[in-house]
Order: structure tokens, then C-alpha cells, then sequence
């Protein structure tokens, strides 16, 4: 790793409208305010961060990939994929990059059809249910592990 | 919503293929000849019908999040992805404009795996069975909803 | 087929309170309302209706029995008996007539034990989330029915 | 509510039989021993039965539609319907009057197929699993709900 | 038992219709024919049979509680009621007489939703998939029942 | 049976909030209410009771093996319990005294994971959905149950 | 067909212990019992049987393939192997003879695991629940289907 | 709320044992170790926790009932009863407390049974999957939304 | 039963190869070593035992047929049938001798297709996961059914 | 592990009320009887019992935690545990102790929701079905394994 | 590996039949006629191939584990078995040669009860939905397997 | 078809980087290793390939589209869309060239949630668990399939 830990933040689906549509439900925080609090918080930890979002699944399996060489770790927030996406999860396991798996309402907490996670097994753990915070909290959790390999591993 | 009702038609993957590919099972019919149909009807209801078409997930989520501002109604086919695209139907929900989904074929008369609309709850009703029918009567469902809504709502 | 086009329209149980009971939920429209619209829309295109509703499921197989003969086509609404009435689909499938089926609500948008429709696979199509404005629209999607048959039939 | 609560008893299909048929596995009290048991203890609380027996799943649709107006609650035991009539289940709900499911036997302890009512959610509660005498506890509950919502409501 | 065996023959929903619609499918042996050779093979064997046909369920459990008293067997072809009606098995469980169900095709051999049959635990046996046959077959079986009773019994 | 019923009525865990927490949801009747006029109730019948609420499923194990001897029925709310507890009821069934399960809220009319009651089948009968009334026509029954075993039985 | 029909009558394991083990509750009819009634029927319509049985699962399907050319129709009793032998199922189904499916009990009866015949699709129909007397009525079903052959066939 | 947010820290069965047993699977961490970092981490955000460990469903319940009063939050990590105590879920339910749910493993990532928490829809968010710094991210998470209470609501 | 207790060792489909193949996996021991350590018990508790090893379904069948009379309880370890052979389940149950299911591995730990056994309700009990010493086990279980047997019954 | 292998032998809810109640279902070995032979037949092995029950699955998991140091292998009778608690399984794990389970009754042998034990795959095998003998062919079964550790081990 | 590579190539139940019943549905070339292709396929790669195909199950355990020493690899077509036999597939993963499974049809091409193998785990690979050309494709995949081993293992 | 064959060779996600990256589980072989082996292959049988990869599910549907015309058959790899993907299987059938399905691993073989391939049954065959020789086997049962219809055709 790097001296400078660098985390590739990646939002899935719909997420480029949040804040925008149905503030009532999801809140008046768009995803650049998320993104500009992520880069503070990384700036404060000696971290870099760099945003992306797509509608496609094609799409995020190709940033994925191509964050190889780059990129120490992965905040990943894959909207609808999370439920279906058999090839986001592939290319999160083939990356070799710590993910943290993140959401801003608590998936796990509806008992529907959309609880269960195929993208959660290739991330080494999974924040949900504290709106824009899992974000922030999620990026802790992944600095905390890089920080933690390049101490221990 | 504007004087004229403006309504985006979007089709979604292998339609464009229609009537050219196992015009035995599907017909001879077009997409080009169901989209000119519906523009006619639409003419003659004093309405305006823009028409995509595309095979790609995202792609349909990102002509959906377009239609903010100057659409008033969605036609939707989502072809394939009516099974399985929680992507697509997140983006007919949060862009809080009426939609209607319409089917060639009666999609809820099959007892078999593809009997499940995923997108239908995003939409207030839907057309199925009719052939290129669907698409006309969807049609009139959508500019009867939204005539409706300018009396009333 | 006669020259004229003529329709049973039927619908099954608790619909006659349609309009009376719970109007909060279900609206104002009435049954007798939704017939008349029906009347004048058929009449319109030079067809003819005949409006039965009942609650009891031996009654409605008697009812699509007796419309051999002097109907040409069946619009209906099975109600409650949508969700398990293998003897009107077996009727249905018997009386060798085309039939469209309607439904106030959306039914296939409901994520639960509703969201089947067995006799749906012994019509020809299916039109549904539109409130009584279904029955008009399903009226119209018979009536292209049996007019294609006139000419290609 | 008028000041003699008026309920409507209404039994279903072989209910007609009981103590009549079987009477070792069901004992020897009929459904007029049951009914005259109802009325006295409905007199002793200054409050009226009418009781209805059908084989029809129709004709207990009926009966619930033709409650209203002069009836102020409902006491149903909709014996072999409980497991699949959501044609009752609806005309409850749309009765808008209060009502009580009783059974005699306890059908929720016996691990089947049968063990579910659909009926039951259109119902304030259940008595379940005292022989004749669920119908006696039913009319209680049900005669109680009724007092309250004078008093309270 | 009388000295004469009675026997119900009791014949459910669109049966009615048999060999009168769809005949390329089911033949052209309507069920008056069925019932005159049931006769015939009855008189033969020194029985007599009564032939009733519905198409309500609660017809069809009120034709088996009048039963009682004037019939020794039951032949019955639930028709679409196999599949669902509970009230019909437990009529027929209630009836305390020998029943035997048939079937015109071989509904056991089809891996659908149709194959189950809920009437079947009421019934001593079931004969199912010779068409028409399926009848006299079943007769046959009941009137062998019912001898071995009297001769054993 | 003593001459004087004797009843153990055992509350499951979190039952010793009610009234206090979420009063909105779940009125403001105490459970030190229902248990002051289920004592009156028993009064008025010529029986006792004593009254026991623990929130461990061990607990209510101990007070059910304990009722042997000086207890003649156990009314009993299971709470969370009833849904998983076997422990609780095998503890019923090996206690050889009717039991009456009640619940204030009606579990079987919702549609979701927890309309399932394991503690049911080891129980005569069950009230549910009448609120802190449940309680008092569960112990109607059961003293019922006990006044009819010492007639007959 | 021969001018004689010649039917192969096959048993399926443990049915060469039928009427010595467990008489009490399979009667004491054995198989020698049955396939000599079986001889005498089919002498007395004019036909010849040949009777076999096996535990052996492979024995089965060797006998089933032997049958071609010199036997017109199978009546068989898969026995256990009913529930899961796609082997036999596909011996019957290649052999191209008519083939009925016979069980001395009401196996459809049962709710249970052993409902399911995986066999009866290979055959033309199916006659259970009638003991011994389940072999004699698929024999006469059987010449019944060959004798129509004869006729129309 | 207090000046002082006051967290209770609630682990369940056999995390007592926490770095003691098979620490080469979880690790040398023991819960008195996290305990020790987690007032750390309090102290520094100008918090108190109090921190409580049981074995016994029962127990949990106790401490989480207790909490009213002088608790402003809870951090719970359920242990095994994540996946069945239901009365655990129902007195989260009950504290009207904000409560988080932590796992040191990532138990959504496992498609195995115990997949599925049934406390987690009593508790605001998750985070799972970093071992004992699921507990620090849990008690900033927590934290972050006491003092969100503190400034809007 | 005979003065000396006489017992089947029966063992199923590739057990004959046990401590030949894979001796990592199941170790080194072969099916004549534990047939040799069970003659040994049995010996030293005045009992005699039969060993065979069959891999077809058929032959264990027949086996377990011919052990009539010359045997007084069975030990069987059916290996890969007990999944599925409802032949071996039924040949047990028709034996009438009491029987013991043995099994080398822990199949009731494992979470998979594997972990039922069809055979085990024909046998009185089962002992599972000490490797050879199951069969010993076992052996000692069954000879103390025999002698209690001889005792008692 | 010590010269004299020491056994805990643990017993989960209900069982201390084995051989008092429903004596013709169980029979009249009391759980002391039991724990006396057991401690009879490992005296004569050399080892030593401790013997435990508890009715809370708290308990249990703290016995069990508690066995560490000066106990060398566990026997364990989960009662009704043995379905749901994870709680013992998780503790089981932890123990780090060869462990057997036990049932008096053949749990494996019944068709029905109590098959399942999730407490079985931390244990080293299972015996079920011999009534109390299963208790004694569990101690020899543990016993076997101790000696064998201290042999190879 | 012998210098020659050596093949067993073990067809299952009914596959003897092949070509020569039902030929219009799976075509005239007979079992011999592949076998004959396999044998010349095989010499033209320097190898050798043993042909064997059984009806029953036992039969293909036994040619499976006779295949130790003098054949370095298996060509299986399990037939029907393919869906069932655990005993098969526990012999294969015995034999420890590889093996490689072919199907003349494209098995999990349909969405029914058939689509699974059981076998399939304990080969390398598959080959499906070919006709003949499958054992063809098969044996090349198998000769390829056997050659790298020889190269690389 | 044209003189020369002509194949597009499709592959889906992420197998761009196969042999890159975890070359420990996948191997060391490239797609462009495999791509360059398949055209020496086609070369020899005198036969054409394009190959073509595709990480976004809407691209490979665009180029099964496209395929139209000059390519006579398809040779699929679709990766993580096999499981899901009924957009790539839609545009497979209405595509009119044969397809084979071919995959690294040995899908099939796995008892997990990835077994299932929907778009299988719009190919004709499949080969699964090769490593990189599935695609070479593929692509000679594909040429194969086109060699016979130039034949036979």
C-alpha cells in the first residue's frame, strides 16, 4: 500500500438522484455532500478518495477493475445491484482490495425480498441503516483495516 | 404538466428486433410500426410520445432519470428485465411521474419463473396480452391518468 | 360473429358494493356506473352489452356456460375468485370465447398471497391498476379482439 | 349502534350437520342446541341474534352484504372457507361492522395444511378449541366490543 | 344397505359440458352417455344409480348431506373442486358412506399445480385417466366395496 | 379438583411493560390491571388465581412444572415465546392441567413470520385479538373446561 | 396386437410378502392369491397374463424391456419404487405399450412424502385404495384400452 | 437526554469467552479488552457506557427493560439469540431507545442459516464484519445519532 | 427368540472398499476389520452375527426378506440408500425384527441435502459419527433390545 | 486430560420430570435412576460423572462454559433445545470437549418440524431412540473416544 | 498411468434401447453405433476403451469399483440414475479416476424436476444436450484430463 | 451457412481478467491464451472466429444482435450473467444460430445458489468444468453442429 491510503468510493444505481428526489423519504443530502464529507473525513485521516457513479452494471464492474493498481480499498454502495449482481460481486473478489460494503437504510431490517445481499460476501463487512452516516462510518471501518495490514501484514 | 401530455415510450432489451426475428411466434409488426401507431394515437388524443429503445440495464435507468422536467407519463416495456431489474424499478419510482407497463405477450398466464413483474410496483397499472395492442391501450391508460390528474389533482 | 359485437361483462363477488362500501378506499364509482360507461363505449363502436355480477362461484360458471351462443366475447372481472377458482378458469377455457380480464387494482404490484391470478391463463389478456377506468380499457382491448377476427379470422 | 346490539350468527358449510353426523368425534350438541344457547345468553345481555347456515360460499357473501343496516356485529364460524374463501375474507372487510371468527376445534394447534384462515384478518379476533363453547366466548368478545365502542366510541 | 345397491353419482363443475366443448380434446362422449352406461353397467349388477351434476360447491355439499338415508355409495368427479374445495371432502367425510373419485384424465401424471387432489382422504380409492371408462371403472370399485360390506360386514 | 379452581395465570416477557411502554400502540391497561380483574373475574366464579410473569423461557418452565399440585388450570400469554418456545411446550404437555393460551393482539390475522404458535398445540384452546380482554375470556373458558371435568369427568 | 391380449403383470419390491407380513393391517390376501384371481379374469375376457415381481430396481426395468413383442399392455405395481424410480418411469415410457399404474392403497390419499407417483406419467391411468381389488380394476381398465386399440386403433 | 450520552454496551451468550476459546479463529481480543476501547472511545466523544454480558435470553431482556431511565442508547451485540429471540427483539421494541447492532463476523456474507437477524428491525443500523472494531463503529454510529437527536430533535 | 441372540450385519453400496479407498478420509480401517471386532462383542456377549455387503438396492432388500426366521434383529448401516430407499424402509418395516441404523459419520451434523434418513423410521433407533465404533455401538443396542425383549416380552 | 476420565453429563428442560409424568408415554425411569446407572457403568470404566439439568437455556450454556478445566468430555441431552438453541451449539463449539448427544426417543425417525438438531454438528455423533439405554451407549460412545485421545491423541 | 491410456465407458438404464425405440425422438444411431465411434476415437489417440451398460444401480456401483487398476479414467452417461443415485456418485468419488459425465440431451436446459445431477459432483466436468456427439466430446474432454495428468502430475 | 464457418466467440464479466488475477484458484491461462487456441483450432477445421468480451449484460445482447448475418454459430461464455441474465438468453433465442454454452468450472457440480443457468435453455448443448478446454470443446461441438446441418440440412 501506498503511504497515502486511497479508497475508491463507488455508488450504484438512482444514487446519483438522492437528495433530489423524494427528499421526503431519503433526505435533502445529495451525493456530493456524501462525497464531499468522505473526502474531508479521508483528508483528516491521511487518506484520498475518489467518487464515482453509474446506472450500468457493465459499468461498475469495469471501474472495479479498473482500480487495480491505484486503489487500497473499495466503499461500495451498489444500490439495487446489491440484491442481483453476480458479476459486481465476481469483480469485487477477483480485485484482491479490501470492500466495505455500505447502506444508507437497513436492508437487513425489512423482512422482503430485497434483504439478502449477493455482493456482501466479497466485502469484508457491511454498514446500514445510518442514512449518509454509513458512508462515513464505513469509510472508518476501511481505513481501519488498511491502517491495520500495513501494520500487522 | 404541460398543455401537450408528453410521454416517453421505452422499450427495453430485443424489442427493437421485433417482427424481424420469429415473426412466426411474434408477428411482423415492427417497434418502428408500434411507435408510429402510438404517435398517431397520441396525435389524435393531442398528446406528444418520444421513443427509446435499448438493451442495457442502465442504460433504461439513465433514459428514465432523463425524463424529469419535460415527460409527463412513462410507457414502459422493460422487456427482460421486467424479471429482475430492481434498478430499473427503483428509477420509475423516483422519478414520480406516472407510469404504465405494457407487455406483448400475456406474461401472468405462463406458470413458469417469468410470471414475476419486478417493476410493476412502480407503476400504476398494467397491459398485458395484446400484442402491439398492449402498447396502445397502455397508451390511452397513461393520457386517461394524466388527463385525470389535470381535472383533478 | 354477429355484426353487431356482443360482450358479457362479469363480475364476481362484493363488486356490486363497489362504490358503497369503504368509498375512502375503493371510491365513488359504482358498479351501475362503470356499466353505463361500458354501455356507451360499446355502443360507440357499434357493440353490445350484457352486465352480470355475482357472488357465488357456481353461479359465475353458469353464467359464462350460458354465453354460448349470443356472446361473442367475455370481459371479466373474477374479483376474490381470481386467486383460486380453477372452475371459472376451466369455464372460461370451455366456452371457447375470447375473454379479457380486469382488475380494479393492481394486483400484480402487490408483493403477497393475492398477486396470482388463476384464471388469467385462460384469457386472452389482462388489464389491470387503472380503477374502473380498467373495465374500459379491457372493453376496448376485446373489442380490437373481435374485430381482427372479422377481418383476419 | 342501536340500543339492542343485534348480531348476526352465521355458521358454515356441514356446520348444519354437527351432533348429527359423527357425534363421537364432534359430540351430540347441534347447531340449534348452539343457537338457542347464543340466544339466551344473548338475552341476558340485552342483545339479539339472527343466525344463518350455508353450504355456498356465495350465499355466506350474501348474508354479510345483507347485514348491514340492521346488524351491529358479526359471530362467524366459516368452517372449511376459513382455509381459502378470500371472497368472505373480503365481504368482512368491506362490512364494516365488527366481527368474530370462532372455531370449535383448535385449529391452530394442529400442524397441517389447514392450520391457516384467511378469513381471520378480516376479524377482530378468534376464539379457537372449546367445542360449542367457542361460539358462547365469541359472542362475549364480540358483545364487549360493541359496549365499548358505545361507551368509547 | 338396502338389498339394492343405491348408488350417487355426482358430477362437478363444466362436466355438464362434456363432449359438447372441445371435443378434439375430450372427446365427444357427453355426460348423458356416461350416466346411461352407468346405468346399464348398474342394472347389470343389480344396482341402481342417481346422476347429479353442479356447478357450485355448495350445491355439490348439500347433494352429498341429502345423501344420508336413501344412498349406499358415492361415485364422485369433483371436477375443478379436487383441487381446492374442502367443504366437499368434508362432506364426504361426514356422509359416513363409501365414496370413490374418478377422473376423466390422468390428473396425477401432470407435474402441475393441478395434481393435488384435497378431496382424495374423503374418498376409500380413486380411478383416474381412462377417460369415460374412469366412471364405469370407479362404479365397478364401489359396488365391489359394497358387496364385500354386506357380505362381511 | 379442589373445590375451589385454582388457576395459574403466567405472563411471558416484556408482558410486565404493558401500559407503560408504547401506550399508543398498546393502550395503557397495566398488566397488574388485567391481573386485578382476572382476580375479580374468578372471584365472581368461586376461583383463584395467582398471577406470574417472568421474561425468561426457563422461568416459565419452573412455574409450569411447579403448578402441579395446587394449580387446576394455567392460563397462559406466552408473549415473544410463542413462537419458538418448544421447552414451554413440552413443559405444558407434561403438565397434565387444560391450558388456555391467549394473546392480546390477534397473531394469526397477520400475515408474517410470527402467526405461528408452537406453545398452541399443547394447549385445549386459544382468544386472541381482544385486547386485556383475551385474558378474562380465556380464563371464561378455561373455568369452563374445569367446571365441565368435574361434571362429566 | 395378437388376437389374444397378453398382459404383463409386475410387482415391485416387498409385494412378494403381501398377506404374510403384517396381515393385520395388509389383510391376508397374498400375491399368488391376486395374480390367480388376475388369471381368471383375464381368461374369462379372453386374455393372457404373465406375472413377475422384483425387488430389484434394475430387474424391473430389464422385465419391462422384455416385454416387447410378444405382451400388448403392463399393468404395474411399482411399489416402492413408485416415489422414485425415473428408471422404471422411463422403461414404461420407451417401452411403447400401454401401461396402467395400480396400488392397493389410497396413496394419494396420504399427505405425506409418498404421495407423488414419478412412474404414473408412463402410464395411461391409475386405479388405488381398493386392495387386492386395485389389480382386477386395472386389468379390465387395461383390456379395455387394448380392446378400443382393436376397435378404433 | 442527559448532558452525558449514557450507552449500554449488551453482549450475549458465550462472548464472555471472547479471545479466550478458539482464538485462532477469532483472535487473542478479549470482551473486557473492547470494553476497555470502547470507553476509551466514549470518554473521548464525552460519553459513558456501562457494559453487561449474559448467557440467558431472559436475562437480556432484564437488562434491556432496565435500561429505561438512566440509559440513552443501547450497542447490542445479540450473540446466537440474533437469529431467534424474538422477546430480545420485542424489548428493543419497547426501550424506545436507539439501539445498534453490532457482529464481529460478517454474518450476511455466509448463505447459510444464520444469515437472518430477527433483532436487527428493532435496532436503527448494523455493522458488521470487523471483528471487535464492529463495537467502536457501532458505538460511533450510535453516538452520532444520540447527538443528532440532541441538535434536531 | 433363540437362546442365542442372532443378528444381521447388513452394510450398503461401497462400504465394501471402506479403509481401501480414500483411508485419509475414512480411515484405514476395513469393513472385515469391524465385521471381525463385531463377531468378537457378540461373542462375548452370547450372541452370533451374519455380515453381508451388498451395493444393490434389490439384494439388501432380499437380504433383509430372507432374514425371517433365522435372525433375531438387524443392524444396517444402508450407507448412500438410507437417503432414498424407501424399498430398504419398507422391506425393515415388513420384517417385524427389531432393527438398528448405523452410521460411520456425524450425517445428522451436516447442513445438507444428505442429512435425512428414509430408513431410519423402520428402525428402533440410530447411532451416527464414531466411525467404526458406531457399528459397535450399535451392536451393544440392539443385543439389549433382544434381551430386554426376552425379559419383558 | 486427567488419569480418570470426567464426564459431565447435562440435561436439558423437562427432563428432571422424565419417569413423574406421563409415565405410560415415557415410562418410570426417573432422570435419577438414569444419572445413577450412568454413574454405575462409569465407575466401572474408571471415570467419573457430573450430573446436571436445567430448564434455561442460559443455564445450560453457562454449564457448559463452566466444564472447562476439570472436565474432559460432555453428554448432552438438549431436550427441546435441541431444535433452536444456537445459544448450547455455539457453546458446545466453544468448549473445545469431544461431546455426544442423546435422545431418549428416535427425533430422526419422525416426519415433523422437531427432526432437526442444531445443537448435533458441535457434537461428536448422536444415539437416539433407546430410551434411557441411549444415555448408557452415549457414555460408552464417549468414553471410547476419551480413551482413544489419550491412546493416539 | 499405463502407457496406453484405458477408458471405461458405463452407460446407464435404458440406454441399451437407445436407437431403437422411439427413434423419432432420439434418433437411430443405437448404443453399439456410438461405442463403435468411441472405440475409433480412442485409437486414433492411442487409447483404449471398455464398454458396459446396465439396467440397474447396484450393477454400475460394481463396474465402477471393479475398474481400480486397469482403467485410468470413466466415461459416464448415468441415465435416469443421474438424478438420484447417491450410491453412484459415492462409488465414482471412490474410484478416484477421474470421470467425466455426458448427457445425449440438454439436461439442464429444462426447467423441471429432472434438471439435477447428483452425480455430477463427483465428476470433473460435463458434456450435454449433443445426442451421440456428447460421449464423443466426453471422451475427448476425459483423453485431454489423462494426458495433462501425464504431462504435468 | 457460408463455406467457412463462422463463430463469434462471446465472453461475459470479468473473464477479461482470467489468468491475471487470482491465478492460484483460476490458473495462469489468459483469455487471450484461450482466444489464440480456438482460432488454431477453428483454422484446422477450417472454420472462422471473432471474439469479443463484455463486462455490461446490455453489450453482449448488443453483439448476439449483431451476430446476424455473418456468423453462423455462437460460442458463449457468459460468466456471472449465466445466472440471471434472461435478457442474454432472450436475445440467444431470437438469434436463429446455434449456441453452446461453455464454462471453467464445473457449475453443475456445486450445491449452491449458482447452479442454476438461465440461459442454458436457449443454447443446444452445454460443456462445463474443462478449465480452459471447455471453450475448445465447445467450439468443436459447436463446429460439429454446424458440419451436420451443412450436411443433413
Amino acid at each position: 500500500m501506498a503511504a497515502t491510503a486511497r479508497v475508491l468510493v463507488l455508488s450504484g444505481p438512482n444514487l446519483n438522484l438522492l437528495g433530489v428526489r423524494e427528499p421526503e423519504v431519503y433526505g435533502r443530502t445529495t451525493l456530493p455532500d456524501i462525497e464531499a464529507a468522505l473526502a474531508r473525513r479521508a483528508q483528516s485521516r491521511g487518506a484520498q478518495i475518489r467518487c464515482l457513479q453509474f446506472n450500468g452494471e457493465g459499468q461498475m464492474v469495469d471501474a472495479i477493475q479498473a482500480a487495480r493498481g491505484d486503489i487500497d480499498g473499495i466503499l461500495i454502495n451498489p444500490g439495487a445491484y446489491t440484491h442481483y449482481s453476480i458479476a459486481i460481486r465476481d469483480a469485487l473478489a477477483g480485485a484482491a482490495l479490501p470492500a466495505v460494503e455500505v447502506h444508507l437504510s437497513h436492508i437487513f431490517a425489512r423482512e422482503e425480498f430485497r434483504h439478502e445481499s449477493v455482493t456482501a460476501p466479497a466485502c469484508r463487512g457491511i454498514v446500514a441503516g445510518f442514512g449518509p452516516n454509513s458512508y462515513l462510518l464505513g469509510l472508518d471501518a476501511l481505513l481501519d483495516l488498511l491502517e491495520e495490514e500495513i501494520t500487522h501484514g
